[in-house]
């Protein structure tokens, strides 16, 4: 089989896992919120990573196929907490839950969500629940200090690239590294070879994270699903903003300031202004640059591992198309 | 040992791990209010009842602290969000975490509460870990259902007594009742056994939470902790309004209605308005029958265990305690 062909066959399987999902119809105003967001669809980046994390060490696919549904679910659940806390409206071009409902509904059908993340791990073998389960708490908690981070960024004055990686290390990257790890885990591989694949991914996530900061500047509207300059509006720590900082002077960092602060501008004069100083430093260039270096690592890393040749390829392909997407 | 001093050693044993525990530091602002919440005391109720179940079916103490340690986490994770749901703003004579800190705080640092909770369950022995996350598991979609309920019934017309109580079995009964199994789980009971002592605990949830309903509108505010009337005020579907509105002539219940709902009418007068019904068609009398009748189940069920008898005799005491308590 091709591994065109092949990762087609993993994205059905995983599409039909999730959509065959039995969620509980009552309470319908706890779980109809619930099949809403799960419905939206997204890149089920998660669930593929586990799959080619399985793959990678030869195990077998079936048996990663509900942790790695648990994944998106808790995944799901993040966004869901996430927009409320934000006050996000529109997640993949659809009202958020609190929007479409309300702030208890997204709160409560958010924590339901985590519970039922729970219990799609416990699919897991016997020998292996207790390590799973281990690694989807650790990575849990990550996620939840990672956005607590990205909370606390948004009104500290300065970050620097240190922090700033931090952050998005432990809010984006080690879901992705823990996922490609899970399925490592659940095809029983080594501790190095789990070691080394999770290193990887994170790498990996890195850069997947840095393109989305870019792409909230330079992507396109139609087909990225949200407002260009959203993380500007909200004042958001994203790469560019810490490099731009950076490499301002003590006027174009004051300008940067009020751009980004509170003002009386209109949110396009805001935006505008922010982007005109991307251009005048180089920020552009220099996002993408740090993007690659991250992506190499990942690759590099990739390399390092004794793994099956063709879900090597298809986690570089699947890599590449994260990296240089639009969306 | 006596059972009092046997309490005594149980309660300071469940006191000295809450306080030892271990919440990390950083970020300060996600952890803070984890180690708030869990400072402000209460009960303490589930992981006594959790120590209660292990001593029951004699066995090892220490094995069942960090699991019990869990409910209690577990328990708090869902008051700070039902706190922030339902926007009261005291719990325990203090600040409730989203009015001390903020909306996004408060759930987020729930978020991490309820992973943290799955960490404590890991403790759990290795031949038994996958029953008691199952028991966890199940237990937690049951308590949001619950919550769900709750928020719902507030708006709902009319409530009979069948969907009352399975709201407050769902969102008190059920967190109690597991809190008694997983202690026997831990100790090694038959399936049979488990089932038992759950169904007790069921029961006397079910008390406990008509207790609950009761000191709302006849306890003592100094010692309750809480404003008296609360419920009222809130529209809450306590045991007593569905009872007032099945004994209610017309007349009554659109009154009732009236004084339920938002309205012109100060405070004072719509707690008084209900009171002043409830005491007309002697709802306080058929309450405690009812919180009677739960209780004496309970206890029967408890007969039925073959247990130690120096932890049923332990179980009943703070059973009675509960029941016949003033806050």
């Amino acid at each position: 089989m091709t591994t065109e062909t092949l990762t087609l066959q993993y994205q059905s399987q995983i599409a039909a896992a999730i959509k065959n999902m039995q969620w509980p119809a009552e309470p319908a105003e706890l779980y109809e919120p619930v099949r809403y967001i799960m419905s939206l669809g997204g890149k089920r980046m998660r669930p593929m990573l586990a799959v080619i994390g399985c793959g990678l060490f030869n195990g077998d696919i079936k048996k990663v196929l509900r942790p790695a549904i648990a994944l998106e679910v808790f995944h799901n659940f993040t966004l869901v907490h996430d927009d409320l806390m934000d006050n996000a409206l529109v997640r993949r071009g659809k009202a958020t839950v609190h929007n479409r409902w309300d702030m208890p509904t997204a709160i409560l059908s958010g924590d339901v969500m985590l519970v039922f993340a729970y219990e799609l791990m416990m699919d897991a073998d016997e020998n292996k629940l207790r390590s799973a389960i281990e690694l989807f708490n650790s990575t849990a908690r990550g996620v939840c200090e990672g956005q607590q981070l990205d909370m606390a960024y948004e009104i500290a004055e300065e970050i620097d690239e240190a922090r700033y990686t931090k952050m998005i290390g432990l809010k984006t990257a080690v879901l992705l590294a823990a996922s490609l790890e899970m399925g490592a885990l659940i095809a029983g591989a080594t501790q190095q070879e789990r070691k080394n694949i999770y290193e990887c991914g994170y790498q990996l996530g890195i850069a997947f994270q840095i393109q989305d900061d870019l792409l909230d500047s330079y992507g396109e509207a139609k087909t990225f699903g949200k407002k260009i300059g959203g993380d500007i509006l909200a004042g958001k720590k994203t790469y560019l903003a810490v490099k731009a900082f950076e490499l301002a002077d003590e006027s174009t960092a004051k300008k940067l300031h009020h751009l980004f602060g509170r003002s009386t501008l209109s949110d396009d004069q805001r935006i505008m202004g922010v982007l005109d100083i991307y251009d005048r430093l180089g920020v552009k260039n220099v996002t993408e640059t740090a993007r690659n270096s991250s992506y190499s690592r990942g690759i590099s890393l990739l390399n390092t591992v004794n793994g099956d040749l063709q879900h090597k390829e298809m986690l570089i392909s699947l890599a590449e198309s994260l990296v240089h997407r639009y969306a």
